[in-house]
């Protein structure tokens, strides 16, 4: 069966590809969706996207997301200081899996806690706009 | 004289009844309101209602509700990050009375700390929907 | 049927009323009482009072309580330090309410610590002697 | 040739003049973009202004303002908790120019860090509605 | 020779056998000590009990026991607290075993620290009532 | 081209199947590894595998996977304490790819920190056995 | 007029002479007694005697001593670990001068802290006996 | 029945009775291994010893003897740093108990934390080469 | 009427545009003050100018400054470290402005805590030798 | 015999009675001096004075007070910055006592640890003047 | 009489030149060993070599070395993460000089940590293969 | 070519043989200056002595060594304290090795940190007066 997947990326992500492309890519946030259109057809699944710069849209965005099979959630900053995504992400009973263009771990102390990352299934991080391609096989 | 009470209710707090149970009980937040509508006919108060997952937009309400004689105020998860939250409370000078449902204490460690406590009347916490009807009394 | 509820002081609340009134209010522990009773007698409670410097006596105080329907424990300074009474807490079923006049987290960073509220019940704070009496009403 | 400066009020400063004044001074916003005007008249710079509560429309006005020749910014609370604005700072290449009302050093250990002074070009700080000023003449 | 070893108990060991007993047995406290008693018989040894919820009254009993042979302490809470009990174990000269019931090294972490550890010979924990004999051997 | 990747097992993955399987799975390492060469397979890749519960010869091996395509390390317990495994990715040219069964960060707070994800490429976790084949895909 | 002083000793200083030598001196509790007296006789000043090891009756003793022209207080152990001798303090109006016999910034972390040298008038140690005599002279 | 033990020395234990014996004592631990085995006969014990300075070693090790019917286990230095060795203990259900020659809280604050402590069932610690008769019993 | 302004310069200014001009700029201290000059003839304003390694001749010349209508002080080092000219600045009435070349902020995390900003009237940092006219600005 | 007395003041000490007095008191260094010089008189002891706001003076003044029979040393604020002047206590044989004019542990966090205490024989802070008076007295 | 010395290098030495050179240059550990040849020859020195990825190892080879004159050792990343290698040093009573290629206090802060340190005689480090050098000429 | 090395000696030196000598040795700094002087006379190389207690002296005095070959400072406590130094050292291009007389790792917390290695060349520790001379080595 087709199964539904909510792709959430956080404050900032429309900036892709123009915005310190050392650290993200030079690829867009358009691309990159198309890229994860392609691989969803593929593997029969059907696809929603959502970018927000508001953390508070963002939780509700998830909340709408809960009778999905699957959420790809990229937080972006929220990552780090966001309670009330973490509260939205433990609400709900659809995975979540947590995705990260750059290797976080390798930049600023700030950027090295997760508060999300102890209410997902698991998470992705480093492989620039594959790493949606791989959260999403995840859920195959 | 009729005392005007605002109740303010943070982010996913409209999940309530579905969300974890076993943290935050089975009553809903119509529920909930119910019951303090209720009470607060009983104490001659006016209330009136407003949630959103929206940091700002609770700054605003809070900003709005300045000439009420009171505020009841579940920040849910900004309690322990909004520092924007606190700054509305401390610019007003209606009496604000911060309530949680959960024993938040005996929760995890990032729970433990609120931004907002310092620059309240009061606070309870722990009695799930009662706990508002508490802080509605305390207004007595 | 009545509840039997235990009323438990800690140290130098017998001073109340004579002790720094800008902080914990000019009302006496014996004035808080007479108001306890009274609305004791209103929703058919029986309560008892006790009040210790020592806190071995108040650990002591609590194990006794253990058959009771609730305790509203005001454990002043040993609060913030004290194991014994934690688990004191811990070892009983009756459910404690943690009161305190005023409202500790706007005071020193050692007082912002609660030992014993992670196995409490609930917690009230920050409304006087009105703390007890909503106390009282929790166990409704 | 004029030069483009967008001015940006995080939250709470809609209060300026009302809130805590011996913080803030009795200044109003509008007292404060009013003399802006006048010295970006004597200076030849065209101004904008934006107020918002919401952490995230900050972040969407700053992208906007991309293209300017500079940005005085004054994040109020969401200085010391917002990894999404820093993060929008960085992502432009526009200057962006920090500025408090207050000397927020004196202020609250909370309030002693900035997640974005270190992706802006400068800071100024403790001259009330002056700090604009100064910030405004910066980009001279 | 017999020796004479003095057993100390601190606050709610009085509670054994009752409290929490998936964290300290069902063993109540009495039968923890006919079971000491019979080893100190086969021993050759004289002990001693004594047990109190007041840090003060264990500190007394500690100063007390200065010419026993031993001293056997579960100190319980005041292990993580009592610079008072830990000033007495260093003032007298007989050796001193502190013992634990539970492994307290697998529970809350403000139960990692003990403060009089330094200053005992030996400590041993996680045993249930075995830890007692195990220390009364320890002065063979 | 045929590319080499190089798979790393660190300590007491030996056990997998065994060892606590509710939170890695009841999938025996052989079992993962024979998923692992059949993707590989697929994948025209060809796989090398080694497992050890030495520090020290976890570091040769990554030194000598230096002219492969690529690793993939799960170094297990030693991702939280080995600075000597850090620089030994450090130290050569092939990527790493940081792979965990379990969701670490949702575990004790000693497992939130890597030590070696810094210098990895990526880091992909929680996915159980699947988390190999995620590793994989990824030099695609 | 002669003056009223209160000299309250804390825990284990009825050792005074056996305990610890090289740390706390030769001379007992008496001996130092015996010499505050002459001393008082002296400046025409009138001392009382307490000596406790139980924290809850140096509180009581301090709440006592509220009427008196000053209170010389060693608080021994309890100097790190009181809050409520603290509130002692803070609750009367009394002076309260804290002695100590050793230097403690010269021994263990745990005893750099002070609960309650801020609500002292000041604080002398290091001189064993002679501490108590320098704190009756500062009452001159 | 006679049970199995496993007896597991960590590294430079080997050196024992020429290592700085006023922390660890003279005898050696051929010496102390002799004591075990006298001990071991008269509990109808069977003992197996294994020593090791490598970390990988002890963890497999561990892992061998997973079907004894306890481990007595001294980690050295391990103790402090091996999130390996925690790892294996529990991974197999083979009680552990943890000892240590010396008393571990009276010297440098690295060694007052034990990694392996909390999976472990008990702990002794400080009774030299008897720590090991000790945990010996505590299997009877 | 014209304003007296002491201009203070503590460490390493001497070296001004040869020390590290990444960080620094290249225009010398001559060069900025002979453009402070300018500017304090265009605003009426009367400066003298002090510079020292010594941290005790900048205590004696913020003392000596008392008089003077406002100090503009580049503390350099002993931004970090002074409590002797935090404790300067205190005892004067003058205002004090702190100035930085650099933005301290974005710098080793030991230059992010100025111990003399708290009572310092204002903070400007970042603009190089602008810095300085800025803050001469702000005493109009 | 005489004793030979060396009394040093440290930095903004020469501000005395001008600075903050509601801290320091309005008696000036010259009025504490005469009042030390009439004690030394009456106490049969030799008195020097010096002041300095430069932190090596004083480290020099102290090695030259080597052959005194006592220091009095108010650092002032290196008190809590300097390792040199702790490292010239340590190197000399005269005794040092550590004298304060206000009590420091009720003042800013900063202010709370010494450096220099460990190394001094006594402590007296909290009594103004006083305390020079009664640091002279503990050389008796 | 000739002194005889070994030389230990830690995990990933066998690497070195080409390893990372911008931090620990381009010589071998080959051309390194060659040079201290010819410098102990100079200096009537035998020496011996070991190298070895597995702490235990390292453990052990000290050990061994109890009996030589003196032991240069770069323990490399175990230098900061090995208490087993501690204790090895200090079990022996050849002295030990600790030696590093680069300067470890320039890089990352988990490398500012020596847990060998304090047990050696003595440190050289930043000196690339002129550390080892220098090390050996410390024993004449 | 004769090269110029300037030696900067820090607080407290000039008393070296006389201080701790425990801790520093017997050796006067005119010993160590004469072996200086004689090992630079054999390695071709001209070398000047400084030595303050002045903090701001050392900095002046490191900033006219900038055209020197090489600086040997022992800063002493400064080390610990002083970034104007580290400035110093930053600021020029001579290059700086840093040198203590003890193992300072092994003694009290506050001097395992030297805020002036990270911009120093190297480090040599430990080696009393052989320090400077192995310093004076490296700049062959």
């Amino acid at each position: 069966m087709t199964k539904k997947i909510a792709i959430i990326h956080g404050p900032n992500l429309n900036l892709l590809g123009t915005r310190e492309p050392e650290k993200y890519g030079s690829e867009t946030l358009a691309g990159i969706e198309a890229r994860i259109r392609a691989l969803a057809a593929e593997l029969d699944m059907e696809v929603s996207f959502f970018q927000s710069n508001v953390e508070g849209e963002i939780v509700t965005t998830i909340q709408r997301a809960a009778d999905t099979d699957g959420i790809v959630l990229n937080a972006g900053a929220y990552t780090h200081t966001s309670v009330a995504i973490r509260d939205a992400i433990a609400a709900i009973s659809a995975p979540v899996v947590e995705v990260h263009l750059s290797n976080v771990t390798a930049r600023e102390s700030f950027r090295h806690t997760s508060l999300i990352a102890p209410v997902c299934r698991g998470l992705i991080a480093g492989f620039q706009g594959d790493s949606y391609l791989l959260a999403l096989r995840s859920f195959v």
